[in-house]
């Protein structure tokens, strides 16, 4: 990603942050409603494997694809504002101090870029039907779900 | 709702029910997703109620109303399998034990229809961009939560 395109990513996710709709939210609120959507996109992700390993069906997989592209494209980067790298008001969370910072920020921006890219492929492939297509785009989009949960993300048990 | 209809929705739900990749869930894993489910679409109603009541944002309000229209759409009734209607697996419900009975399944299925009807509503109304418009169809979309959850969910505090 070149600077400006990062500028202008930083942009958008700083702006999100500051947007009245947004701010309100307590911290504890903001990862509630993260985990929601990480849990959601989840249940869809297991609905189109169990299509891939089984019976393809092209209704219930493009359906899915399209609750996970909407997720992705809901401006969740605003469900991490401050006092959200840590657990608080009971509520624990695996996202790790590095995500926070700064000087990761180009990085995060990329990660989400290109998991937000890889939902909306899916969801476009999704839509014409062909199952190996589907499988493709289907491990594209769990790559990059990997690429950014090795790098900013603590395991289950840790 | 006629017979007919009703009829054919509760084959839709049946046959969700029976389809392998939904099947093989269990009962606290469709709780934690319906939980998931309902958060994260409450999270992008509180975005619209805040362009409401704030500077409305046309972009966000259409996005926050797609996301809710996609998750609503997404087979959720899926998550209502046997074993789910009370706490399992360190996963507590609001959900009724009335929910499950099937001679309340008619009523839970128009209720359902309602709500779906009124999210899909609301995206199409929210692509148009019209601030009052918008008001009158997530007020609508509010009337079908609240009927469902006062005669099928139990108070936070019960």
């Amino acid at each position: 990603m070149n600077r400006v395109l990062a500028s202008t990513a930083i942009g958008v996710l700083t702006y999100m942050l500051v947007t009245p709709a947004f701010a309100d939210l307590k911290p504890e609120d903001q990862i509630e409603f993260r985990q929601a959507g990480y849990s959601f996109m989840a249940w869809n992700m297991i609905k189109i494997k169990g299509n891939l390993q089984g019976e393809f069906n092209q209704d219930q997989v493009a359906n899915a694809a399209n609750v996970i592209a909407a997720i992705a494209n809901s401006g969740m980067s605003a469900l991490f504002g401050p006092g959200t790298d840590q657990a608080v008001g009971g509520h624990k969370t695996l996202a790790k101090p590095e995500l926070f910072k700064p000087e990761n920020g180009e990085e995060v921006v990329r990660l989400a870029r290109e998991f937000v890219d890889a939902a909306e492929n899916l969801a476009e492939v999704a839509a014409e039907g062909d199952k190996d297509a589907v499988q493709t785009a289907f491990g594209d989009l769990g790559k990059t779900c990997k690429n950014c949960h090795e790098k900013f993300r603590a395991n289950d048990d840790d």
